[in-house]
């Protein structure tokens, strides 16, 4: 017998859950699409060489390489094989393609390849699975959704604005209205690094400074440390990010160009936040952000209840730089739509019923089969879903059926009702139970 | 420099591509829904075990194999190195997992795992992409999405009417009302088989049945032979399955138990598609279907102005059997989106705006950020789209932007218009203008 059970790390979705998902994700498509934002979609996997590279070691770990078939094969086992000493390392060879790890590296070959066809600022919103051979746990699959916006194309802090413009109105349509967005800017704290006067380079300060909500103030200072910076910058550093979380305080940092320039793009963007923004927007010296491709204004969304982040992203100047198109600014962020799910659900903010609108099911009480099939087209037209039970059977399975599928009413005709030309309809929910003849079906539902 | 190109018959989806898919695969899901059919969703992987030995020989070849990381690799490479002759066929030890060829064998395998969590008769849809590494060439690429209507644990042929009602809505929703549905039925097919008293195994015969409208009647007859059937058998076969193409001629045919139980399923269906579906359906003997799993009805669409079937399925009563789960009688259709799709584009009949409602650009001529950013809101309130032009630049410039992006207005604040605080609306199309106060923006898209 074949194995009943799916890999590890991956998942079934059964219908609960769909439709839980699917509310999540046609409210964020709708929201994008109202903001022109245009959809696209890339292979799920990619040439091989598209993404080793792109994510540090350990990311090249995580890729999912995908076996070659036939002569290409043979050759590089052979090859393999004939060294004195089998090499894991060597083991590209065995593959030309891989699955796609995140949603960026993928755009930023699709923008290079496609820029003849675009038309640029760019606009785009992507929601495709990702893959990464990670160790699975709790939240952390080895294949999830991700659910990025980008704009390509255009250095304005306008785009920035609308992009934590979508971020609010979306919490606060799905009712998550607590949740706070963070921002902080990478030239600012490039600025503030270069004012404590380590030879430390930034990206190395940066993902230290990333872990900072996970592993506390001391391991940062200690991470910090091991990375070579030295005490008195150390102190310096942390005097800066840790105590300036208001707008009016980063006043009182040192001065120096890109400080400057960091601040001034802040201050416009905590403004209009404030004012054209449905969400609390805070600034966080602390932020970093793991990613290494970040030059400008950062952003990260928070939930009180919930540990990790739920969105992220930021300004890239060269995103493009290494498919051959440099210069070409880009902001983007990517709503975290598996954590955004269990969020929801803990807080029973999902929708309760797996139709998505008036659900109607047909009992099979030996009317004529001719009947049930015009009574569901009426009730289909009405714009209702229907359904008609399709073997006779016992009317109390019947009835469980419904309920355990959450149908909102039954239709039945029973001998009485078939000898008055009528028929019953009966709320599930209420209990209620009406008589009606058949072609008022489709009007009933209507309302 | 990294490659900017995609793997070997894989594909980049731009927007304009993508409002048309998105377009037919939400009319489909829109419709199944109507009809009470619950989405599901599979892992892009399985155990390579769930998905090995299923589709014969040939599909085993085109299964694309996930390679297995770290020791477990290591292990693998050394087995295989230490053997004296380098076998491909040994390669199965390199990966535990496989992308997905269908959506049918994971569908089993969920419903013969989540058994317990389901209600049946279960309706699922499933539109998910599926890979075969399969030689690309026009209209067939080694990932496309496959689009599954399924009803399972029923046996009664009013959810094959179900599918066949599905298929002629969607099709003449679609405008493609020349759509033919043909069906025939399994049984009858082997009733006739029978007649003929060949020895050749009844699942040689349909697969080279299947091939009929592809290779012609004389190839037909070539490769029956060759399977072993014997001159006499085949003249008979073909006689009968040949010329029977009306529901009337089906009753000069020979009788045997299952030349009859076919006749009367497909007597009521084509009774009731006469009568309920929105497409013509027809009778054809010819049809065979090459999947081995078939038992009762089986459907096929085809378009006149296109080669290949663009809809096939049919009942299938144990495909659960292989996941330990026997005797639960199913029915199912499979769209193919990429077909029709395909199909749509040559005939004109997709949307042509990549926005799926009324758009607006906001010109970016040097008119207050809050100007544009207040306009904005209040079109999206209004449920239009609407996007600023995020950096100021020539007018020309931005007209050019909102005709190549295909918005339907555009709107202004010059010099003149900030002087009196109107703002101008550009109808793209008709190329009208309008004068108009800000707080009249919502209303005027409303309309």
């Amino acid at each position: 017998m074949s194995s009943t059970s799916v890999p590890k790390g991956t998942r079934d979705f059964l219908p609960d859950q769909m439709s839980g998902r699917k509310f999540l994700l046609n409210l964020l498509e709708e929201l994008f699409q109202r903001h022109a934002f245009l959809p696209i979609e890339t292979p799920s996997m990619e040439k091989i060489d598209t993404l080793l590279g792109k994510y540090g070691e350990e990311g090249d770990r995580l890729i999912f390489k995908v076996l070659n078939r036939g002569d290409r094969l043979s050759r590089a086992l052979s090859s393999i094989c004939s060294q004195s000493d089998i090499a894991v390392k060597e083991t590209n060879s065995l593959a030309d393609a891989a699955l796609r790890y995140d949603l960026t590296i993928p755009f930023a070959r699709f923008i290079s390849q496609h820029r003849n066809d675009l038309h640029f600022p760019f606009k785009r919103y992507q929601i495709q699975p990702v893959w990464r051979a990670d160790r699975p746990q709790k939240g952390r699959y080895r294949e999830f959704v991700q659910c990025d916006v980008d704009i390509i194309g255009s250095s304005s802090i306008l785009n920035e604005l609308e992009l934590i413009q979508i971020t609010g109105e979306a919490f606060s349509s799905l009712g998550l209205s607590d949740v706070i967005v963070k921002i902080n800017h990478r030239k600012l704290l490039e600025g503030i690094v270069t004012e404590t006067g380590t030879n430390v380079p930034f990206q190395k300060i940066t993902i230290v400074l990333d872990k900072w909500e996970k592993i506390g103030l001391e391991a940062v200072k200690n991470e910090l440390s091991q990375a070579g910076m030295k005490e008195k910058e150390i102190e310096v550093l942390i005097r800066y990010v840790h105590q300036n979380t208001s707008i009016n305080s980063i006043q009182t940092l040192p001065s120096n160009q890109m400080i400057e320039a960091g601040c001034s793009e802040l201050e416009q963007i905590l403004d209009w936040a404030d004012k054209y923004c449905k969400v609390k927007v805070e600034l966080d010296l602390k932020l970093a952000r793991g990613l290494d491709y970040y030059t400008g204004i950062i952003i990260e969304a928070i939930h009180p209840e919930f540990g990790s982040s739920i969105l992220g992203g930021g300004r890239y100047d060269n995103l493009t730089g290494m498919f051959g198109l440099p210069g070409v600014s880009g902001v983007g962020i990517s709503f975290g739509a598996d954590r955004i799910y269990d969020l929801l659900s803990l807080k029973r903010l999902l929708p309760e019923s797996p139709f998505n609108r008036k659900s109607v099911l047909i009992l099979n009480l030996g009317a004529e089969p001719e009947w049930m099939i015009r009574a569901a087209s009426l009730i289909r037209e009405s714009d209702a879903v229907a359904d008609i039970y399709p073997d006779e059977s016992k009317l109390k399975k019947q009835m469980k059926f419904a309920n355990d599928k959450g149908f909102d009413f039954v239709v039945f005709m029973g001998a009485k009702e078939r000898s008055e030309g009528t028929l019953k309809i009966r709320n599930m929910q209420s209990g209620d139970e009406l008589e009606l003849k058949s072609d008022e079906l489709s009007t009933f539902f209507k309302k």
